[in-house]
């Protein structure tokens, strides 16, 4: 009954038949072996952008902050949620590989940016000359951080505005393949057609030990993201072993299977979320994320029978028992139906 | 005949079962899983430091940069040779993580810095008040970039050095085994017990896909260093696939075993390359790299028979064909006598 | 009939004076000159802090950026209003001098913060272990971006949360004169002893051509200040230039004397507009400036009467005649009564 | 008898006046008043440059930092001489502007880099692909540290190398105008015609407070000069002052009359030190600064008769009293002939 993140799980097998299969002889280090040259065309494919600049890195983080600071000058603001993790969980990566960029707060309606809102925090960042941040890339998660997701209409109206503004678009990607999955639209589709310039392109959430793809729609600065990862020191000498794992990943659509069977066995405990008595859910469970309010009761005997997930903004104890508390549950594609089960039995 | 890199190998099929056995169920995140604990614990009784702060990354570059940083101000200076790879091969990193530490490049001899070399630079900088840059760390490398060692005795002198100026000292051990291979002396004998406040102890170069231990003889930055780790994007969330991979690497001695393994063959070939014609060594072999200078037709015999490695700083066209030119040699713990044979049989 | 800004007018005559006595033979450079020397200690009597360290640097960016990256990890975050000089006007100083701390936006009420908020943003700043930015100093202004002012109730009240937390306050007193003289309490009971660590003691607005005392009211941190200083470019050698100015400035009263001249300017444009048709005021004008809405025909007129000020967030063209439009009007030291009667009856 | 510095005499009186002239009614903040407008236009065509971007700072560390951080990479490298003031005397400034880039060390014959050993130290950053840093600015010094002259004719075979690698020439000009009175050239000449693309023109060292002129004589860069100033709290508000100092230094050619009183000093004292018993000089001196060796007796003596000036890198005890020590004299154009008569009577 473990739902408390989808950072904690095993790789998939085929993950791990990749690793062996990769790991005869000698090959050229710094992603200059022929295991990357293949999977960067794979992704390229795969994105139906022929000329995009693919790079990989072991941590979102990294992708993340490599990305956003590729074209971004230190006097500029990066436009991002409130709940961005860029935000809230990255220990002020974005800062320190932009040299100081400010992150402005775009109001959020169910962890998503809209188009107004957007606007108003551009519009309110009026630079007057160079007193004020200059404005900077524009950053948004899908899947969400709240588990919801962007249609494709709202990723379009987003970007719309970042590019009237001259600014281009990041997406954080760390669950991009649950959203895609869920979306069911094509990687292309949910990205650059949507106008989005740059993808962090997730695997570490969804069965990879630890290897994401920085993808730069427009390859122009790939080589500045290049010095930026050295500098940085992401670039692994043994890169075949990143490459095997993206290359698993991909292979025979691995990554939306699994992206898929997270999203299922989260649709499964919403649902039964949802009929559990004295609860209700508090946004829409589009992806593998669903937070829900439940009775302090409720996650004592939860918890005591063994359950794990996070409560998001107040602790087990020091109030009533039928005061609602909200938590987040987090699925991922080894989630075991037997283990749902026996958590939506307790509910 | 691959004698190129030691960043080029496999990793050791103990490595890949290691990662195999880790592979199951789900496992607390961020370094807080069970193998991690285990793992800083053996690091800790292999280095005879039961209070060292031990953390893993997964890049040389990052162990060097993470921990030349931690305690020093951006106003400072490090200290290190020449030829250091810090200098010269991370493309500004040490610089970066440092915001913005300046490197002081003392004299050295075979790859190594000489105490007196090191005073004299220390001393040069001296600081005139808030003008110049303040002395920060000293840092050195074991085994060196020239494929040279430091005694105990040097270490120890060097180390005096730099306490006797206040400043720390790190070692780059990116092929630290190689080192203690060769020397057959302790961990704990070739490092704090000869004054090394601060090691980057490697993996990648000697059987791991990327894994290096950045340990801090003196826990009391520990925390600054997790820090600089998170915000560096350096901190993996499936962290058990390093702890992993680190702990076979040190089960029954792999490590040294390797190491041994890759010192041999260099021995091989240096004694080859010291016989052969027109040939001799530019320093003493004394880990898994030797640096020979051999007559340009041997190169080209030998680059057309399909061996493989590095010229040091020349071209094979443009000369004459008996001009000695400098090459690198280097042998990994996967290197096959056989190559090594053929390839000494060609010269 | 300007009231454009405080950064504009004319420095006192007896400041011009205080640099031209300066001005004869040699003196020692970087601070070592006997000005510099009494200068330190007439502001240390001053704030009853014979301790206290004292630094003058050129601009007030330059005051409240070295100040505040002083103690400052980069990993941490600064909390200031959302109008806060250090987050609107400085293009990201505190960012780049901090190597790229974030700044917490505190909900602020008539441009103050309040104990409440401040907790709250600081509560939220739960750090997540090392996910999160860590929590650092908190910034106020004093008068504030909106002319008014912080009882020392207040900020005793917001000193207090602070330390509770274990973080510094700094004061950026670029309008610190103007403050003082308002509220008639002593230099130390506005800082000091209403906990106040750090503060910019501003002197460019206030009629010198660009002096400010930077002054840690605890010294431990003085030499890390002076690094920063000279490392950010801010450490001037004919330093007795500024020391002179500050002399000129402190002497028999002159600060408080032109803030006094400031504020009584304000107060009496401040009735005028507050008794106009059609008009009013946004904050408790308690310093030197006073933000007043007017109807667009009343701004039309002043304008092309040749009155000087801003607008806060709209444009003169565009809307209704008699739509109220945000102005913000400053006087400063040479504020010319006659031009003030002039305006006063234009409206 | 004071030869400490440049840094130390009074302002000249026609500053102070300038200063005074200023000093009226309100002027636009922030650079947009009319003088700065006039002063900006004066130095375009004192270096006939009409379309060069030039910008006011106050201080010699801050022109330098700016105009080398700008259009400059953070995992660059700046190639400047081994004595460089940028390297030995701006507490790693360059390095914080630059956001961590390195610096180069030239090899360097009198204070000034050759052509060879500048093609050398390019040639030896071969940047191996995203490896070493990547090649960056180079940076002289005119004129040099050491009191000697880059001719033309060896500036503009510096720029030739340079511009061959397509790296951009910076010059350090904190003493521009002594350089160009003793050379008798013309400011173009000796900048752009010499293939100069950025300049540091000084004036704190010769007569002003503290003010000095970064060029860009290709303009394409001027807004990004102008984010850095901003961030790097180097704009001035009350920028009229700046402007005014160096109208009035432009003004009648004030600046080179002060360059060339400081350059006669020097010759004086030149003259006299090489006559002087036991003495030598180190380098020609060819502007305000004259280096030479005297016996430990004659420095004592001077020393208790008064005079003021630096041992280059020695004490005056312990030693032998007839050893040559190294000493630095630097005159300004406040030089009183008096006290050099005086001083080399003494001799």
């Amino acid at each position: 009954m473990y739902f408390a993140s989808d950072n904690t799980g095993p790789i998939h097998p085929r993950i791990l038949d990749a690793l062996a299969r990769a790991n005869t002889g000698y090959a050229p280090a710094y992603g200059a072996d022929p295991l990357t040259v293949e999977v960067v065309q794979t992704l390229r494919e795969i994105f139906e952008a022929p000329e995009a600049a693919v790079h990989l890195v072991a941590t979102g983080t990294a992708a993340n902050s490599l990305l956003l600071s590729t074209g971004t000058a230190p006097w500029q603001t990066i436009f991002c949620s409130r709940v961005a993790h860029i935000h809230e969980d990255e220990c002020n990566a974005p800062e320190f590989f932009s040299g100081g960029a400010k992150l402005t707060l775009v109001e959020t309606v169910d962890g998503k940016m809209t188009p107004e809102g957007l606007v108003a925090a551009i519009e309110a960042e009026e630079t007057r000359g160079v007193h004020g941040p200059q404005r900077g890339p524009v950053s948004l998660t899908q899947a969400t951080e709240k588990g919801t997701l962007y249609t494709l209409e709202e990723l379009r109206a987003l970007s719309e505005v970042a590019h009237r503004f001259g600014l281009p678009v990041h997406m954080d990607g760390a669950r991009f393949a649950n959203a895609l999955a869920s979306l069911g639209c094509s990687p292309a589709g949910m990205t650059w057609k949507a106008g989005i310039d740059m993808l962090s392109f997730g695997g570490t959430k969804n069965g990879l030990m630890g290897v994401e793809a920085a993808i730069l729609f427009d390859p122009a600065r790939s080589m500045e993201f290049e010095l930026r990862r050295k500098r940085g020191a992401h670039l692994f000498s043994k890169h075949r072993y990143l490459a095997a794992q993206m290359q698993g990943y991909l292979e025979g659509g691995l990554w939306l299977e699994m992206a898929g069977a997270a999203n299922t066995a989260c649709q499964r405990l919403a649902d039964g979320l949802r009929n559990a008595p004295g609860a209700n859910l508090m946004f829409r469970p589009e992806a593998n994320i669903v937070f829900a309010r439940l009775p302090r009761a409720t996650h004592r005997r939860l918890f005591e029978a063994g359950a794990q997930y996070h409560l998001s903004d107040d602790t087990l104890d020091g109030g009533p028992e039928d005061a609602p508390l909200a938590a987040r549950f987090v699925t991922d594609w080894s989630a075991e139906p037997a283990e749902t089960d026996r958590f939506l039995s307790l509910l």
